[in-house]
């Protein structure tokens, strides 16, 4: 299986080699991540300028590259000719952060594997529900074993090749966890705000920030199995149609203008 | 009726000029928008640095802003504290190209109205299908009179605030559009490919680029609705789960690693 690793923090993030090596477990393994930090940047496709492409080092036995594009032109760059090889699943993350219910559009990590899905490859997004301001480096040893278990059962369960997970893990010792749930998207509540100031020179910019996202913790969905201990194992799709609204408005008279 | 237009291409792009300007028949259009170009950059929450916003001259009586943030920043700071008026609804575009099927997950011009969405109020995003190469400027009064039309209907349904439209016009003048109809997203068929290229310094770089994207002509998908010459009014969430996968693998076995 050869199975492509990629992250939005970039490729010299601790989360990307924790999954990479924890991927290499499973199959021939290539990284191919952003050169810089890419959160939050959406789902972007690099069409003004060319990318560039170099080989780094990252450890023993892992072939790897950094990319000047985005994590989902990474992907696309992947799949679409620079690997010579058929990449069989693409595995995206260890993000830092918890990505749930409104933040998959934002979210870097989840846009590469959507881009994946697009290209009618498999991908798991990955995420750690660690706290801000965590002091010290992060442990992303349970959160890459997390990865494994959920890539094992992808195989082992023959998942349809448009599959689209996105995982969340809590940030817990791997004692603690309480399992594995399959949830729906939950509701995200951001509390961002404009948080105007002005600069040395008495111009105005402004911040767009606010405190951590919160969220409304309901059974079945990734943000109740995170509060009660479990990992979150979110199928997605790329269909963002309201049916139920379409087939509200199906009967409406649309006037065409005179 | 308080509206905010905005949009990918930029603040000096014509198809937002054109649209506030149908947009003021309706209400208080203020634009808020980016300084330049952001196509195809995805949904996105600057957070690593403050953005700026000046205010700019577009024509008489409009008040309008330019911002170095992406489109969806502009939405963001235009809900959550610049602007002093509630805004009642936000209006993206007019983009010149087709925003369709597996689209809305990169456009600039859906993701400013997927933000507005997620702050609880309504928005329509508005693209033009003008061809590739088209020589010579594009006319934009027809999709802007059909934005008119889409938000007037919008106002006489009373439709639910959390709505979100994704409207795309056939490049054809208003005498033969055959009218408008409500659709579900289409099926996009991308023909990227990585071209390789050597620059004069002997190092490579790489062209994410293809021929452009084209679709399956399905009757009720936004790609038929255009292909018969009419306009397509699809509705949108921000629920990405799917929910069929979801119930295929609620009852397996997620094993935690030992």
């Amino acid at each position: 299986m050869n199975i492509l690793v990629t992250n939005d923090d970039g490729i010299t993030a601790p989360g990307l080699l924790a999954l990479a090596q924890s991927m290499m477990k499973y199959g021939d393994v290539t990284v191919l991540a952003p050169d810089r930090n890419w959160s939050a940047s959406g789902h972007v496709k690099t069409i003004d300028r060319p990318v560039r492409v170099k080989e780094v080092h990252l450890a023993k036995n892992l072939k790897a590259f950094a990319s000047d594009g985005a994590p989902s032109d990474c992907v696309a760059l992947a799949l679409c000719g620079f690997l010579k090889e058929k990449i069989d699943i693409v595995v995206s993350g260890i993000n830092p952060y918890a990505n749930l219910g409104h933040d998959v559009t934002y979210s870097g990590t989840v846009t590469a594997a959507m881009e994946a899905a697009i290209w009618g490859i498999p991908s798991i997004a990955v995420s750690l529900d660690s706290p801000n301001h965590h002091p010290g480096p992060i442990d992303y040893s349970t959160s890459a074993e997390i990865a494994g278990s959920v890539l094992e059962a992808f195989t082992r369960y023959k998942l349809p090749t448009n599959t689209l997970l996105n995982v969340n893990v809590p940030f817990l010792p791997l004692a603690e966890i309480k399992g594995l749930r399959s949830t729906r998207l939950g509701l995200r509540v951001y509390h961002d705000k404009v948080d105007a100031r002005v600069d040395p020179r008495g111009q105005s910019y402004y911040w767009i920030i606010g405190d951590s996202p919160t969220g409304v913790s309901e059974l079945g969905t990734d943000v109740g199995a995170l509060s009660d201990g479990y990992v979150s194992i979110t199928p997605l799709q790329l269909d963002l149609t309201d049916y139920h609204l379409l087939s509200e408005i199906n009967g409406w008279e649309w006037k065409k203008p005179k």
